[in-house]
């Protein structure tokens, strides 16, 4: 039996890290740390600094793997997805199969929070359907981005009693306004409701030397979101960014 | 000049906190537990816990202060909350201008994450609109109930690419029930859902040595569930639960 852990590492702060994921980094004998391609190179070197500064014990190796990227030409989203997830799932059991001996065990150092658009939990699903190889797992919670977003911004993620929605570009719609996170929205989804009465609350490279944060009026400060994103986006070759829509409450009357 | 910290601190367990979460705390010379009645004794317990444990200098001090509860038999919920947050604000008030010196620093130790169903922030907000004390504040994130739900169960928070709502019971509605998790639920309000296909992931006390999970299709553990913590709530006077609902998907066809 091989025993593994996915552990939320934070989204970028390496002081976002849990006293819990601070012991199992220290119990496990095999990190893997997965690389999608150059964008994310900042992204791996994070993580090799937390095996660094975390890590106390001696003997442990890092095993680096490429994590195949989606591809987004396939026709459809739903099955450009499956297939991508199938081939990941390859890729694991590899790493498993050939990474850890029995008895072992070995750490995923997964962004931010495991249970938040991440798909290791799946892929992990699927590896051991695949009835491949035999392990346990565990999972270790970690600050979210959306965490780190409203900490920064001071802001509640939520009405007094009002619900939370959190979503993606893709999916942002009007209804979502009340209140609203987005992730994952390289096309600035916000722009289309810049004629509404809400307020935005962005941050890019959360948690990190360069975060930085914007907020305000939607209509006022639409452009310099557009074009501060931009602007860092082609100065780094990637970027990583969240944010949060609020409806104003009209207070006028 | 004084300086605050809301520093999240986990749902439960003592090692959810974060490495920035114990730097602050090391940082501060006077930390706030607030106190709300008996039935909280526990949750005060795991906060002074938490300071002896990872608190390293010697001279600080813990200031307990008792904070006001709500009072539910006010005609309107918004009425209520209203009185109760200036209430509050007059605590928090009278807390920062006696306890705490010119250019000291303090500490609330909210549970779970600061941003997620906690009014301490808009509290501060109300301080500072009052214009009595002269004070900057930090937030700091902390790892919430519904991650420690996810964690426990192993589940993602979301469907693949998925939009993800946090409710509570007073607000859970049937087009909530594709992907919701729901908070601050007294009543069982998912009993109301019984007839959906949907599957519930269930856990009291998360994090804690009560802690307890189930889960399943609704209809097969609904009643359990409901047993489970009647019984749980009568031995130890008070619970916290937190549950995600999810919609089946029919994979027959
Ligand atoms: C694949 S999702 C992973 C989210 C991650 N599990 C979490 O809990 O934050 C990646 C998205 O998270 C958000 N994100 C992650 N880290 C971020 C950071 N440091 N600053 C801003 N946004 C971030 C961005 O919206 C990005 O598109
Ligand atoms: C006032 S809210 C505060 C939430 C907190 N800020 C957080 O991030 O979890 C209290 C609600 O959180 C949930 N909760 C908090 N701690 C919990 C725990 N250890 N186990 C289960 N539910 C918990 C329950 O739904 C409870 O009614």
């Amino acid at each position: 039996m091989k025993t593994l852990f996915l552990i939320g590492i934070g989204a970028g702060d390496p002081e976002h890290i849990t006293v819990q994921a601070i012991n199992a980094l220290n119990r496990v004998s095999v990190l893997f740390v997965l690389d999608k391609g150059h964008v994310t190179e900042d992204l791996v070197r994070l993580r090799l600094q937390i095996c660094e500064r975390y890590i106390r014990k001696p003997n442990y190796r890092v095993v680096q793997a490429c994590d195949p990227v989606r591809d987004s030409a396939k026709a459809s989203y739903t099955q450009g997805v499956e297939d991508w997830h199938e081939q990941r799932a390859e890729v694991f059991t590899r790493l498993i199969d050939d990474e850890l001996a029995d008895g072992e065990s070995g750490a995923f150092l997964l962004w931010g929070e495991p249970g938040l658009y991440d798909s290791t939990l799946r892929i992990l699903e699927r590896v051991r359907a695949n009835g491949c190889s035999d392990f346990d797992y565990h999972v270790i919670p970690g600050i979210s981005s959306v965490q780190a977003l409203a900490a920064r911004h001071r802001i509640p993620l939520n009405g007094i009693g009002q619900p939370i929605r959190i979503t993606t570009g893709r999916r942002l719609v009007a209804e979502d306004l009340d209140n609203v996170v987005v992730m994952l929205d390289a096309h600035c989804a916000f722009q289309a409701f810049v004629q509404e009465n809400v307020d935005i609350y962005w941050g890019a490279y959360l948690g990190t030397e360069d975060e930085i944060l914007i907020s305000g009026k939607l209509a006022d400060v639409c452009d310099r979101i557009k074009l501060t994103r931009e602007g860092a986006r082609s100065r780094k070759g990637w970027i990583m960014d969240t944010y949060l829509l609020r409806r104003r409450i009209d207070t006028s009357h």
